[in-house]
């Protein structure tokens, strides 16, 4: 047996996200289907996020134990071959024995794209949240500056998701503006996330750059642990799990 | 009345094409159906190009005759508001009453994308044909070369579709190179096309640029007029209507 270690990009549109559930697509369970149908036998994986139903990934990290003895090009282009085109490995590679894909990872970098104008390109549409109202880029540069570091995010986390502590330390954040081609990009790493942390930082950080909010109030939220306080969710299909460092 | 000119981005996944059909969804449909709301009376609309099912646009033009007297710019946004957002019109202005979306056109410009790498990125499966072998950019620029200017081109057209002449006029043609962002993108503009001409000549371009067709058979099968010695017609889901010039 060996411990492989899948690199992963998917379109979430319409998957009810990573974890396996009752009802529904997931990427665990597509992926643990390609898999048990090439090793002959059930296979498990792990990954390094849980992202949600509609979240897209550009650098989904999980890993496996299999006895299959394929080459690495061969178990991507067999794992390709039994995935749908909306799930994509990217990367297949053999790790140590104890390389986990959530308890081995560093860090985590997530994008959040937004298309800050009045119409949204069709081809888009998918994948970015609209925002038409203008964003003031220096203001939102300045509200993600303020997260940087360790901060209890009580307050941007989903309401009633049970954790055991809500202080994460975020490495970077920072946004890149719109191009003709390219959206309004938000960027964060970080050591952890809570649920909906990222999705809840990008919807308070819009109101206070379309002028709704005080910039001040992005490190009062952070003060006072209130989800009640800060700003709506951001819709999940402009989300993207971009890498896990390791 | 006035005649009004609207320019048009839209996803062709799953639609019929630009033309009302007996059933399922058309482009030319949905306008006139959002453009009906507006004005309170039935509407027709014109395209300057019919785009075939699975076709894409990112610059369609059609024009409509309205008695209804919004600027331009609630105009725009009152026919995005009755469309789905696979549609958009993405420019709307007043145009002489003798305007013809179709018959004023001087020239048409298309592009097709094409992912060549073994692996497609999800958010790109819809709009792009997959073609894993290695593609010769400098023989694809070659045989695109071999099209530019006046000639019969019979050999790449729909089999069976009844025109008057077979001879259009090519007034570019080329390749851009795949970027890390970008796919090897063909365009081309002409002051008319045969239906299915120019995936035929993608599908034949493809032949000869992964070297199972001499270079020389572009120009052998633009002089034999012969649709069955071309190369298999490229998928529907690569091709784009960029612009159409007037």
């Amino acid at each position: 047996m060996r411990t492989l270690k899948f690199t992963l990009q998917y379109d979430g549109t319409g998957l009810v996200g990573w974890q396996r559930q009752a009802s529904g697509t997931s990427v665990q369970g597509l992926l643990e289907d390609a898999l048990t149908t090439i090793e002959g036998t059930p296979v498990t994986v792990y990954g390094a996020g849980r992202t949600d139903a509609g979240v897209h990934a550009l650098g989904q990290v999980a890993h496996a134990r299999l006895g299959i003895e394929h080459d690495t090009e061969t178990m991507l282009r067999a794992a390709n071959a039994n995935l749908p085109e909306a799930v994509r490995v990217i990367d297949v590679s053999v790790v140590a024995d104890d390389f986990h894909a959530r308890f081995s990872a560093r860090s985590k970098t997530y994008e959040y794209r937004i298309w800050n104008a009045q119409v949204v390109p069709p081809f888009r549409r998918l994948y970015v949240w609209h925002v038409p109202q203008p964003l003031d880029v220096a203001v939102l540069r300045a509200a993600a500056a303020a997260i940087i570091g360790e901060h209890d995010f009580a307050a941007f986390r989903g309401v009633g998701t049970p954790v055991h502590s809500t202080v994460r330390r975020i490495i970077d954040a920072g946004w890149r503006e719109q191009s003709r081609d390219e959206p309004l990009t938000f960027h964060v790493s970080g050591t952890g996330f809570l649920r909906y942390m990222v999705r809840a930082l990008v919807g308070t950080m819009v109101e206070i750059g379309r002028g709704s909010r005080d910039l001040g109030e992005m490190a009062a939220l952070l003060a006072s642990s209130d989800r009640h306080a800060a700003g709506r969710t951001a819709p999940a299909n402009g989300l993207f799990l971009s890498r896990v460092e390791y």
